[in-house]
């Protein structure tokens, strides 16, 4: 798409909390050469449940608790294709009593603004219940920990 | 997730102006056993090229025109899983000079109310100078037809 | 691809046990305009899975023995695109103590001949101790009733 | 599955030509909790046409020659899942007329045996007429230099 590098609405990977390098796969690509809208969301559900992992607020197979995926959004700004090589940032947009908004931008690697952008909401509940619970304790901490207010 | 088939704002199928069946496939689960949030955008991908392909309004190949996806949200509020029959209802919500926005839901087979909804915005540009156009002809008298305003 | 639909070792639909309609998604394309030969095996496994769960041999949540893939293999005849409808083809090539290998086609709809063919292989482990166990019963009676040995 | 380490017909990552290092996303686990058995199928996909990219071999939009994938197939060792990093292993086995097979292995990253490997045989055809043809030339030398012969 047309060169939208100035356009200041675009996030730059400063403004992100923590950055993950992200891999490109030749079936991303859809029919027009580019990587398909759908597999962005790959890339953003990817970074959010890698942070959790990592910072051991969310262990996939013993939690209690699980975030449960309860909306999604994305903007495309600049397309890119495999074998491209991406940076993908992550923040906290804000944190409820049981839910959390992250946002996410993805990043040709190098570039200074993000291709995509957009937000994903996760509402923790108790994994036999399906009720949601407070979010608290390590959880509350690291959530906290990349907590950037949208300007 | 929780029972919110009485919740008065998950659209219906008869607000949407066409519907398609759709499969779902072993690997849509993830590891909770639920179809993954990021497949849903697949779906609505396709039901929307479905449309403009079987209405002639989109030849991927051979078309001077065609959509590129510049935004897209979805709103999950119960789960499905494989090896559910799933139904998607499309309308478009509005149309400008060359942009459109689809709104898009998705139906257990059966459900009076959508497991799953959103919209996807297409803006049309020729698919060489990749430059925006104005939508007209064929393709406007296809979108207009399935034009439901939003309430 | 080329015509090959003369070809004598192209399985037909009849050589079947059972049958499943397909969805193609858009997004199922590459970048080359047809369906990736990586989609092929989400149909298999697809076909695979579905047959089981429907005919009560396997309850992905609850059943003791769960089948675990350990081969597959495709061959690729005639390129298929979206939005084309297709057609899966299952039967059972042979039972062992504790594994399966079925045999699986993909045809377009109303087409004679496969587009791809191919075969997975299962083996049958507790879902706990990941241990191999041996066929029987009710699953070993469903996976009897679609074999028929490659000719 | 169970620890196969020891088996010696499963590859080891020196057996291989050139190597790339992998990403796991979320979406590739499936209910079981594991990479699902399809997802293989697109590293061993994108190991392929990264390794013909970067060497120059393969030019996606322009090159007059294309690679169309004629059979594939997979061995299962071990499970992997994510957030697990992967290292892919690409060698070629043979280069025929107009047909060349790739020798392919996954290993998580820093093991000594694969856990999955497998192979992948592409036919170069003109990308107008899709006949084949012949493979001379740059991609000769490129496919020539990744050639270790099964053993």
């Amino acid at each position: 798409m047309a060169n939208n590098q100035s356009k200041p609405n675009i996030p730059q990977l400063h403004e992100y909390a923590v950055s993950f390098e992200i891999d490109t796969r030749w079936m991303d690509n859809d029919q027009y050469g580019h990587v398909n809208n759908v597999v962005y969301y790959s890339y953003f559900d990817s970074i959010v449940n890698r942070f959790l992992i990592e910072q051991k607020a969310l262990d996939v197979k013993h939690s209690k608790q699980i975030g449960l995926m309860v909306a999604s959004q994305c903007f495309y700004h600049s397309s890119v294709a495999f074998p491209d090589k991406l940076v993908g940032g992550l923040k906290v947009n804000k944190i409820g009593n049981s839910s959390v908004e992250y946002g996410v931008g993805i990043f040709k690697a190098g570039a200074t603004h993000a291709c995509a952008h957009g937000s994903m909401t996760h509402v923790f509940v108790d994994r036999l219940s399906q009720k949601p619970v407070r979010i608290s304790g390590h959880l509350f901490d690291t959530l906290s920990s990349a907590l950037i207010c949208p300007s």
